[in-house]
């Protein structure tokens, strides 16, 4: 028989012991900072009914959803599919805001630390199942809530060790308005958008050609790009692009734009526009009293992808990573595709596995977190001494000492070589003599070191030396 | 247009923050309690390679897997399914000691505490998505590994709060004996261990009506009844059950039926009963020196559903519930299914939401897992007051008191109505007079006291308010 395939499925990954203590260790400090800002945890099932789920995230991610069988005849006939996979973790929140409304306090805060699954091909650093670290704040258009959002985010990777992160702040109404007065038809908004949001990847040459390659028209290509390379060009000049991008957003809000060399570019700000930009300054003015005033960038070329973020869009940059740490944004439809009446909402999302990947990269992770499975092995002397030995273990752990013990009377020398092999420091032994004398020889595997001590001193040893 | 459908899906829950905050309660001693063992983390995917699974649970287990269907055309046009929803942690785990041999520790003692799906028909208590709590050893067949393994999860129980649970211990391989003593062929002992399983719960008469019903012939479902009475019948004259288990086994390997009152009932036992007797008896001595002491149960008529047990079985029992509160085995073929070369495995399974209905029944949570959602909350006084507010905000955090903040510029009565609804003790406020003189107004909810402190003392204040 051809042994069986032991594998994990396609992009789907095992987490052995280590892999698990770190994944760990970075969620109970997401959990913990998020615990500190007022947010309560919510849990959702894997699996939703199928349509709570399409049409929700566009035709590509339609496209990546993982679909259950019906079950019975009926599936196996008609491969009809009824069940999902949960996708993200904001739908279904949408979902349960709309069901529980009433029993929700007004303004809800919830964090949900949980995997999503994604039929995307796999490649180095995406897969199939991985896990999204989500908070929002449900109920209130304040711009109080992206500022708690950006401070809790903010806390949380300077917990873990980040120092040197951007959170990149926009808002959907200036990129709207933007393109309204660059004179872009409605229908091509969303395509402009997919070019513009490239403009790190393949710079502003790149996004005028990609734009006219979306059928954008040419003259509209051109003002578009002298908008979104000017605080580059600015920059040039020694001024930073955040600056510039404020300096931009002034002069259009305020009809001065021939001042900062952008006259005839574009047309009037709307007063979506303008609100936008109160907004923005909000957000900005806040945030100086909060973890993340070292972080904040006002950058209008961010675009996100998805399709329901209605005002302020965020997403947090450190400089060795292509991707993002993380991102989100203000989604004030999305609840009322469920529930009818609009509720505002505005949430961040972490992105597990490319935090975990840039602390390996950067050996972030607490050394304590190292793979030490137990404080001492007990050894097993004899079956006849196994009693001694599990009654140690026993009174060890009730003390409060991790004790592994070991399954057989293998010769001691191999229990020995397990406990190094596990990173155990300590063994403990009770042969013939200890039991006899009501004692334990205890030795230290770093140093060699040995001491035979009463039983009921043995604790006391163990936790002087695990200090 | 009508309302979506905004419940979750059939069988499955939604777990808003109490049922959270129970959850992970639950879970953090269990969690706890395993590492003092020696035990490490593992997770592994929800998705598995369909044919990891299929034919590893019998004919009932595949019917209730959930499938998933292929991506793309072919899925939608064949309805071929290739992924399934993981259904129990054992088989994956299985499949990780096959996969990760070499790269594993020579006994492999592991917890994994993730959910599991079968498409059941929903009931009161029963669901479609639920969590398993597992423990096993992995590379040894010394009685040790079920000692320390009925240690390890009564040293749970107690810790969660439960006195009166009951371990019931039996071995596959005594059954087997029995049933061959008996004269059932071996073809029967499937069902006939069906009906066996069903004692508790139908009675003795039941059992005999349904081992007939089954087809086992009268005479020998006679001779069965009688072996599976005895204990109930010796009880009756006010000699403890487990103690009959008990004499019973020894009269039957030893010879001495005649006298036990069960002459010419059972031929002769096996040399593999021989062997799971003594088996048996050494994890009843050993787990004598262990937390299991008071809890361990000899019962030879506990049978278990699993078709992959090959030794030791348990059960844990408490008086109020019908089903068990968990249970396990040793099941050494299992791996071999996946490696070729067998490795011998134990383990045992706690049931999340059995544990939970008992704890919520019987009120044994601790009261400090109400919904205390935070410390205080900051009020906002007016837009203008937003950044002094935020600061304060910002400055408690630091010192480790949780915070939330209140959004909008609302009344403060609507602002105070929202923290008594989310169980927050204290308000803070800084309103213009406060924020002109540095200082900060702080209201004790519970007692309506309220004292107007500078802020660099409210972290005093409400620190020694928490104790």
């Amino acid at each position: 028989m051809a042994r069986p395939q032991t594998q994990p499925a396609r992009g789907m990954r095992d987490f052995l012991p280590e892999d698990v203590r770190r994944r760990e260790y970075v969620i109970g400090v997401i959990a913990d900072v998020y615990r500190r800002y007022g947010f309560e945890p919510l849990e959702t099932p894997a699996v939703e009914n199928i349509e709570t789920l399409m049409g929700k995230y566009g035709e590509e991610g339609d496209r990546l959803i993982f679909k259950i069988l019906k079950r019975g005849e009926e599936g196996r006939q008609t491969g009809l599919t009824d069940l999902a996979l949960r996708y993200d973790l904001t739908v279904p929140l949408a979902r349960v805001v709309a069901e529980y409304r009433g029993a929700l306090p007004r303004v809800f805060k919830r964090y949900q630390v949980q995997p999503v699954w994604r039929a995307d091909r796999p490649q180095k650093g995406r897969f199939r199942e991985f896990y999204q670290c989500d908070v929002d704040i449900v109920g209130s258009r304040s711009p109080i809530v992206e500022t708690e959002l950006c401070a809790a985010v903010s806390d949380v990777l300077e917990r873990l060790g980040f120092e040197d992160f951007t959170i990149r702040l926009n808002d959907r109404r200036v990129l709207t308005g933007l393109l309204d007065a660059a004179g872009l038809p409605a229908d091509q908004h969303g395509t402009a958008l997919v070019a513009i949001d490239k403009l790190d990847k393949i710079g502003i040459a790149g996004v005028r050609e990609d734009l006219q390659g979306r059928g954008v028209a040419e003259g509209i290509a051109a003002r578009l790009v002298a908008v979104f390379a000017h605080p580059a060009e600015v920059g040039a000049s020694g001024i930073a692009p955040a600056r510039a991008w404020h300096d931009l957003l002034a002069a259009w809000t305020e009809g001065t734009l021939a001042a900062a060399g952008l006259g005839g570019t574009l047309g009037p700000a709307s007063a979506e526009a303008q609100a936008a930009r109160e907004s923005l300054e909000s957000i900005l003015a806040l945030s100086r009293e909060t973890s993340a005033a070292r972080h904040m960038q006002l950058d209008l070329s961010l675009a996100r992808g998805l399709s329901y973020y209605t005002g302020a869009i965020m997403e947090i940059s450190v400089p060795d990573l292509a991707g993002s740490l993380g991102g989100g944004g203000r989604y004030d439809g999305l609840i009322g595709m469920f529930l009818g009446e609009q509720i505002p909402a505005c949430g961040f999302s972490l992105g597990l596995e490319r935090i975990l990947v840039v602390m390996s990269e950067r050996q972030m992770f607490p050394p304590a977190l190292t793979s030490v499975s137990a404080d001492v092995l007990m050894t097993i002397w004899s079956a006849e001494r196994a009693a001694d030995a599990i009654a140690l273990a026993t009174s060890l752990r009730r003390a409060g000492v991790r004790v592994d013990v070991y399954p057989d009377a293998d010769k001691l020398g191999k229990q020995f070589k397990y406990a190094s092999s596990r990173h155990i420091p300590f063994v403990a032994v009770v042969g013939d003599d200890e039991a006899a004398r009501g004692e334990v020889t205890i030795k230290d595997l770093n140093t060699g070191e040995q001491r035979t001590v009463a039983r009921a001193d043995a604790v006391t040893l163990l936790k002087d030396d695990r200090r």
